[in-house]
């Protein structure tokens, strides 16, 4: 067979290889195991459902979707993200059971890529979605199960970085008074374009003093206690009651104890029409883009037909497996044997495995360079021949 | 939005709910752990794949393939199974590194329902692909870590069907004498058919001895000491050296330890064109399919351009959460706390998370109905209102 395609992979597409794979089931474990500690229920949705259903009320631009057409000719996307089929499956079931609910996955999700620009098509998300409580402790929960999550991980130099989409909105809309204006400059918040900001606030026709308090406020970076003190200075004649959100929100963050990380970002805009509420991003040092995000998002559930509150994150394992140390190498045990040694290699062997020891058991028929292969082992015992018996 | 689909999936696609889920991911868990200590390397291969690549050397019908097109015109599937994509992976990379290599994956794979069957169109399978090793060793060692794996899940009352495709073809090839009419003869026991193998072998024009033969042979299933006493009676003039292989596999399985829940059945013919050696599937009391099946295949690997054996399983993980019992549920806990008393219970839930247990935090300004909420947790603290001084 020659084939163009031989060994290509559709564009966006990866494999994972062992000492990857084993870096993040081992990063995914560990943050599974505190999600579940939190009384957080892991569910698995299909990896194809109707556009109708999931994919229109996706936050992904429709152009990045995978489409397909089923035999009845509905067309079906790969799922985008797991916020929009998490909502359809509380929004049908589970919020009957019990609310508040506590839900949370670990999912591939698929974005089509137009060219090759090295950001993966396919790559994995663990989150949690907190649905049906509306309260600032829930916020901080997530917030908290975020940095602990991290921290096991061995995340180390994270910042999780906090602003209020909500106070964004009140105060661009009281300066510039459309939804419109305030759209378009909320866009360039969303695209980290400060510069074309700056010269958009710059051009509009309001007062220096407005202009002044825009660009201040929107990059407004600091502290709890820097927010705090600035509260009167940055609040317009709207506003304050998001700012004092914050400010409570670190208090409850403090009880938890995870303070430590978090700094406040009052022109953070993740996504342009999704959050409507306290809102996050997760940075480590060395990694060109948030390893998660998150944040409440109080309409999502509505186009299910549910009036729920909701607040949850998202975190990539693929940038978390750039972010954190290599693994330490589990020692690897060959035990070559020929026929004549076999049930003694055979008890060896699962004597070694059951201690927890990792133990290839070869026949040495089936090896062709005998020495390339054992070169790839830590310890090699061969129980080769006939067994000497000592007199 | 009161929409056709708002709650629906796709044909054939699932929810997986919170206790399913728990139980598939503790089964695979614990099956992964037995396949890590056997010296296996776990990989992950994309979702999609050029169907020209992967999808043409599938075993399954094109017809039940998710096909699309990306952006330049090519086709692409969703993997109908893991075998190819392993191969692909195998081809191009991992073995230049190693060889024999021995891989193991646990993923989706899709399979389109033409109309609703119960049949699902995703599903998880647990595998694991020896490449490169040839010996009667290397099929053991795949059925016995197949053992060992069920037995640790806790899978009871199992038989594993041991055939041989080789002696199968052989034999029939021998009697009846074209190609082409022996893939008809198989194809009746690739579906068994049973009634339609019968009558078709009595309306060949053959003797009356090599029906019989045709028929006791391909209907052979017993023990392996009923096998090796029939040799003589069961072979015709080939077919006698892949006899001698199940009897040699058999001795290695007694060595290894796992000869108890071994049949052997001679007219097992899992895929028409696939298995070219020793190959197996496994029963559950109960299920009415096979829960896993594997075997020999010698040609794959060649259509990526490498001249390599290989062998291996897959489990479905769906049919082992139905045929292991219920886990025991965790005890939940429910630290329902007012503001005053947030930093207490903050600490308690802490203390009993780090101490393993799954602790539920809920402020109760979050819950609109506390005793249906309650009801659902096996304990609850509650630590609401000012904390009461004793004098």
């Amino acid at each position: 067979m020659t084939k163009l395609f031989m060994f290509e992979k559709p564009l966006g597409m990866r494999d994972t290889f062992p000492s990857v794979y084993l870096k993040k089931n081992k990063l995914k474990r560990s943050i599974e195991r505190v999600v579940e500690s939190y009384g957080y229920e892991f569910l698995e949705t299909p990896a194809l459902e109707y556009f109708e259903t999931v994919g229109e009320v996706s936050t992904v631009p429709e152009e990045q979707m995978f489409k397909l057409l089923d035999t009845e000719g509905h067309t079906l996307v790969l799922r985008p993200d797991m916020t929009a089929p998490i909502a359809r499956v509380a929004a049908s079931k589970l919020l009957k059971e019990k609310i508040p609910r506590r839900l949370a996955y670990s999912a591939n999700v698929y974005r089509a890529q137009q060219r090759e620009g090295g950001r993966p098509a396919e790559f994995e998300q663990l989150g949690i979605e907190y649905i049906g409580d509306q309260t600032i402790s829930a916020d901080a929960e997530v917030i908290s199960l975020l940095n602990q999550a991290l921290e096991q991980a061995g995340v180390k130099n994270f910042t999780v970085a906090i602003g209020h989409i909500g106070f964004v909105k009140e105060l661009v809309r009281e300066i510039v008074g459309t939804e419109e204006r305030c759209e378009h400059i909320l866009h360039y918040l969303y695209e980290h374009n400060f510069v074309g900001f700056e010269e958009h606030v710059e051009s509009l026709s309001i007062s220096t003093i407005d202009k002044k308090r825009l660009s201040k406020l929107l990059t407004f970076k600091g502290t709890a206690d820097e927010l705090s003190q600035q509260v009167d200075e940055l609040k317009g004649q709207t506003g304050e009651e998001e700012l004092q959100d914050l400010l409570s929100l670190y208090q409850i963050l403090l009880a938890y104890g995870y303070s430590e990380n978090i700094t406040f970002d009052l022109g953070l805009v993740s996504h342009v029409s999704y959050y409507t509420g306290i809102l996050f991003e997760v940075y480590v040092d060395g990694i060109g883009f948030p390893v998660g995000s998150g944040g409440r998002y109080n309409q999502l559930l509505q186009k299910f037909g549910k009036n729920a509150s909701a607040t949850g994150f998202g975190i990539r394992l693929d940038y978390l497996v750039e972010a954190t140390e290599e693994l330490e190498k589990e020692s690897s045990v060959l035990v070559l044997f020929s026929q004549e040694r076999l049930g003694e290699a055979a008890t060896l062997a699962y004597e070694k495995r059951m201690k927890g020891q990792c133990v290839t058991l070869q026949d040495i028929k089936g090896v062709t360079d005998i020495d390339a292969y054992s070169e790839t082992f830590d310890e090699v015992i061969p129980l080769i021949g006939h067994v000497r018996r000592e007199k």
